[in-house]
C-alpha cells in the first residue's frame, strides 16, 4: 500500500507518521506513506499557492494549479493514477468500514486543504471522494489525513503483529470494547474484577463479552443494530433493559 | 484556556501544535497547550508504564499509577482540578457542539491511551468524560487529542482573526459549506460561476446559501433537521426534491 499526502505542512504530518505502529511499519517497508509539499509545485515566482475568494469573504482559497501539478507528478512517480481523497467537512463520514475498503486499494492520494479550502474546480477535476473524519471544524485537512493513514494503515498486511489485535477492538467487531485491567491487582482500594484473576478462560471470555455488550447498550445503542449478536447476547440485553430501563445514555448527540 | 495533553508521545503532539493557527495562538499567548510525558511519572526503575492485561489477550495496558501521578502534578501546577477527557473509541462522539461547550472551560486535560488502552480504574478514578472523534480504530488517543485541541482552540477568543471566519464554515451553521473559487477565472476550461464575478453582493449571498443547502441535502440530509432554515431555504429544498427525487446520497453510511 502506498499513501501519498499532498499538504502545505509536510513536516507536521511526517513527524506523526514516524511514531509507533505506523512508524515501525514504514521503517520495515510494510507501508509507504510520503508527504509532499504542494508549495513546491507552484509556478508563481513568489511561491504563492492561494488567493482571495471570488465573490468576497474572509480567508484564502488554495489555487487549483499547484495541486494539479502535484497530482500529475505523483501519477508519474507511482506509474498509476491513485484514488484521490480530499479531506473535508463536506465529505462522507469516515468509518471503520470505509477504512477496511480503502486498505484494499494499492495507491491513495490524500489531499489536504488549508485556510478556507481549495478551489472547487480541482475537486471536480481530480478528486474521487471527499471524506470527513467527523462533524467538527478543523484548521486544515492534515489531521484528517493522519487519521485516515492510521486507521487504514493498521489494517494493511504485516502492519499489526497479530490479526487478533484488531478483531477485538471497538468498532471492528461492531461493539465497544470491554474494560482492561493490569497490575497492580489492587490500586487505590480498587481491585481487579475477580474473574480476570481466575485463569478460567471461558468465564473470562463470557465476562468480557457481557461487558462489551453492556457498555455498547449504555453508550452507543445505535451500534447494536449493526453488531453480530448471538442468542445469549440478546438475552443479556433484555435482562439489562429490564433491570435498568432508564440507565441508557445516548453517546451520539 | 489551558489544555494539557498527557501522552507517551509528547514530541509527536508538540510538532503538530506548533503549526498554523493553533501554533500562532500559542506563540501569541492566546492559548496554552502543553504536552506532558506520562513516562516521566512512573516510579518503576525501568521506566515501564504498561503491563499485560489481566485475564489474557494481546497487547499491553497502561498502568493507572503513572497517569495518576501526572494528573496530580497537573492539578498542583495549574492550581485547579482540570476537566479530564479520555480519548477513546468507547466515548461519546465529539461534535462541533461539544467543541463549543469545551471552549468555555478554563482547564482541560486530554489523556491519551496507547496500545490496548488504559486500566479501567484510572478512568473510574479521574476521568470526567470519554470522547471519540469518530467510529474508527486508531493506534492511540494522540490524534484525537490533537483534533480536540484544534476544534476547541479555534473557538477560543482571539485565536481566529475574525469571528466571521468560523460562522460560515461547515457544521458551525448546521449546513455544509458552499464551494470556493479563486484565480484564475478560467482553469482547464472550467470558468468560475458568473455570479461570483458580478460584484452583486446580494446575489452572491443568495447563490452561496442555495449551494450550501443543495450540498447538505445531497450529502448529509441528516443535518437538515438541526439546521436553521428560513422559508426560502425550505422552498428551495422542495424544488430540488421535485427536480431530482433520487439524486440524494447519504453521507453517513
Amino acid at each position: 500500500m502506498i499513501i501519498d499526502i499532498a499538504t502545505l505542512f509536510p513536516e507536521m504530518c511526517g513527524r506523526v507518521l514516524d511514531e509507533s505502529i505506523i512508524g515501525r511499519a514504514r521503517a520495515a517497508g510494510k507501508l509507504t506513506i510520503d508527504c509532499h509539499d504542494i508549495r513546491a509545485f507552484t509556478e508563481d515566482k513568489h511561491r504563492r499557492v492561494d488567493d482571495s475568494p471570488y465573490g468576497g469573504g474572509m480567508g484564502m482559497v488554495m489555487q487549483p494549479g499547484p495541486i494539479y501539478n502535484c497530482f500529475r507528478y505523483l501519477c508519474r512517480l507511482r506509474g498509476v493514477r491513485p484514488h484521490v481523497i480530499y479531506l473535508s467537512p463536506k465529505g462522507r463520514v469516515f468509518t471503520q468500514r470505509r477504512a477496511g475498503e480503502l486498505a484494499n486499494m494499492n495507491n491513495l492520494l490524500l489531499l489536504c486543504g488549508h485556510y478556507e479550502g481549495v478551489d472547487q474546480r480541482i475537486l471536480d477535476e481530480i478528486v474521487d471522494e471527499e471524506l470527513s473524519i467527523g462533524d467538527y471544524v478543523l484548521t486544515g485537512g492534515e489531521l484528517g489525513a493522519l487519521v485516515v493513514c492510521d486507521a487504514v494503515g493498521r489494517l494493511c498486511e504485516g502492519v499489526l503483529p497479530d490479526e487478533s489485535c484488531y478483531t477485538e477492538e471497538s468498532h471492528q467487531s461492531g461493539l465497544l470494547e470491554y474494560p482492561h485491567y493490569t497490575r497492580p491487582p489492587v490500586w487505590m482500594g480498587r481491585p481487579v474484577p475477580e474473574v480476570l484473576l481466575s485463569g478460567h478462560h471461558k468465564n473470562i471470555e463470557g465476562w468480557r463479552r457481557r461487558e462489551a455488550v453492556k457498555i455498547t447498550l449504555r453508550r452507543r445503542p445505535d451500534m447494536l443494530a449493526q453488531a453480530q449478536l448471538d442468542k445469549s447476547d440478546i438475552e443479556y440485553i433484555d435482562a439489562l433493559k429490564r433491570a435498568q430501563p432508564d440507565r441508557e445514555e445516548s453517546g451520539t448527540t
